[in-house]
């Protein structure tokens, strides 16, 4: 009972510690750049960048090496490194890499992502990174953890401990931290205005009261998952910048409410998934007005053409998606590269929802482990 | 009625155009090397390599662009690229490399891979690419397509006319083609001894007369098949080699059964999936003796400690994998980067099976096109 009531008092006043991290993600994104990145200056400051600047800027190529949620952030900085630091980026599975005899340069940066720093896949990959001559970063969100041990330098999320195993707000500040190293480089390298890069840190440095905005969607989410909480099956469509987020959306909903969910870049939807589309099938698709949209409003017709239920992650004021969906959520706007950090928060509502209204553990989901410590 | 008739005779015997295509694979695999592959001579011919041997040869990156399950191909080529030529490979979806400002650098190759070569998606990347100063390869099917005149260089597969909608030969002769450029860009750079790439050379000689054996699972796969057709779901696991090859079995069953199947890298499963794994969902998994077997076979024990119905992909005379599985499935022992060939047929047939047991329009699926001409 002591057990239960410590617990309680953990949770604060939340239902799950699930429900409670996802609305930590304000305060957990700004304790990420606190201290590093300073707007007035217009200067982005972390230690284990500026001890090794030489070995980014002259990075061949970045190896981003992570596994589960961890490795959808890599997907997101993959797009977000390319975009400003103009860096080649290669997103792997740990577990592949590990096992593949990967082809690793001297002259390559990887960057392994984990939030306990315990994963047993994402461990060996450094090793054998290490072995191949590489400088290996480390993301992690757990202090003193085995892989911030083992790697060259690194950066902690700050995300303060994650209780869920489904990961909340761990995914944010991962994708946080990795924009400010790609922002930070891209004003090394001079690929961004000193005018530009300081739009970038003030927009983020909004993004926390906009993810609490994001927040107020709580009871939209809520009453969207009641209506779908008996689905089967669900897909999940993204383009660009949203297309990892996409995937971690899917497999929110099928870490803890046990609904087969599948994320897909949104093109691809026609080269198969849209066979599996019919009024059984829930389609959620990010929209939102930046990245593509009339791109996606095209998907999201060709869904309805075939009857498909639609659940729009919309900018707000949105009309054109509003119009063929089935329901929407809105979220706040911001810069294109920085939608991920809000799209996902809906989505981390309607998973959680569902598994709630379906008698599920939510904290400790079924046949999973908050770190995967071996293989 | 004469269309039918001439159907009819086009089938040339079988119930379906896609089993016609399944079966025509030993014949469509030894077109596509014959006249390449030189085998006592230890030699490949490829005109359209052999034109440009320097730009292959001095490639910074391979960057493979392509959609559904030509993208599937162009990640088993990831792999034998890398392992036999030792080129960094990054592949990519087209729909998400066109719209998202790419790093392409001119020392860059760009292979982009296409059975009907009118792909627009990946029409539209190679444009970028081009635009860019790339060299752009093209594999494609159709002779004379868009792709095949817009690229500096190709090869075709000479797999035949494809006409199920889901793709079958069009995979197994684009790995086959995207093999050869492999062995002979390995030999090329003295990656490969002259021992060696013989050795390899004999083997894929030998492998159109092992598919024709894996085809003899037909009966069997027909069974499997009458087992699990009424599944609402099913995961397919694969590592290495195999991880795309479990991607294109879940695509198969996606585009004729609309069946939710989703493939993933077995040792992900841990990071998520592993949760909707009940006695409800069947689990294919390729665990061919070569290939961290005893790592997959451990993939294997979870599932089965979970309940999950398991149908096994395995080497012939496998022992422990049919000790814990529901089912296997048997296929000729190969080198290790040959098996993609082998373990697709059966998966192959599996779906092919159970959309006929369903009813479903089997070469002509709902919703899909042959050929995505169109964004």
């Amino acid at each position: 009972e002591l057990q239960l009531n410590l617990e309680q008092i953990e949770k604060g006043g939340y239902d799950h510690f699930m429900l409670k991290e996802i609305y930590e993600q304000p305060a957990a994104i700004t304790d990420t750049f606190r201290g590093r990145m300073l707007v007035d200056e217009g200067i982005i400051r972390m230690a284990g960048i500026d001890d090794h600047l030489d070995k980014f800027l002259n990075a061949r190529r970045i190896i981003i090496v992570a596994c589960g949620t961890s490795w959808h952030a890599g997907l997101v900085a993959e797009y977000i490194f390319e975009e400003f630091a103009r860096i080649p980026v290669e997103v792997e599975y740990a577990s592949e890499f590990r096992y593949r005899n990967p082809i690793v340069y001297k002259d390559d940066v990887v960057i392994a992502i984990s939030q306990s720093g315990e994963t047993a896949d994402t461990m060996a990959a450094i090793k054998l990174a290490k072995g191949q001559g590489a400088f290996v970063f480390g993301v992690c969100n757990v202090v003193g953890s085995s892989i911030s041990r083992e790697t060259h330098a690194g950066a902690y999320t700050h995300a303060g401990p994650e209780i869920g195993v489904a990961s909340t707000k761990a995914f944010t500040t991962q994708i946080t931290i990795l924009t400010l190293i790609a922002l930070k480089l891209a004003k090394h390298k001079g690929k961004l205005s000193n005018s530009e890069f300081r739009a970038y840190l003030q927009e983020l440095e909004r993004i926390p009261a906009k993810v609490a905005k994001a927040l107020k969607s709580n009871e939209q989410a809520e009453y969207v998952a009641s209506q779908y909480k008996d689905a089967s099956n669900a897909l999940y469509l993204g383009r660009g910048y949203n297309f990892p987020v996409a995937l971690e959306g899917a497999l929110k909903l099928k870490e803890i409410s046990y609904i087969h969910a599948e994320g897909y870049p949104a093109a691809e939807m026609k080269h198969g998934p849209i066979a599996l589309i019919d009024e059984q099938m829930p389609v959620v698709v990010i929209a939102t007005k930046k990245g593509h949209y009339e791109k996606v409003v095209s998907n999201v017709e060709e869904i309805k053409a075939r009857s498909g239920k639609i659940i729009g992650i919309v900018t707000e004021g949105d009309e054109e998606v509003k119009k063929l969906a089935d329901h929407v959520i809105e979220i706040p706007e911001t810069l294109e590269p920085f939608t991920p950090l809000l799209a996902t928060i809906p989505l981390q509502l309607l998973s959680y929802h569902i598994a709630v209204m379906l008698g599920k553990n939510v904290d400790q989901p079924r046949n999973l482990a908050k770190s995967v410590t071996v293989e």
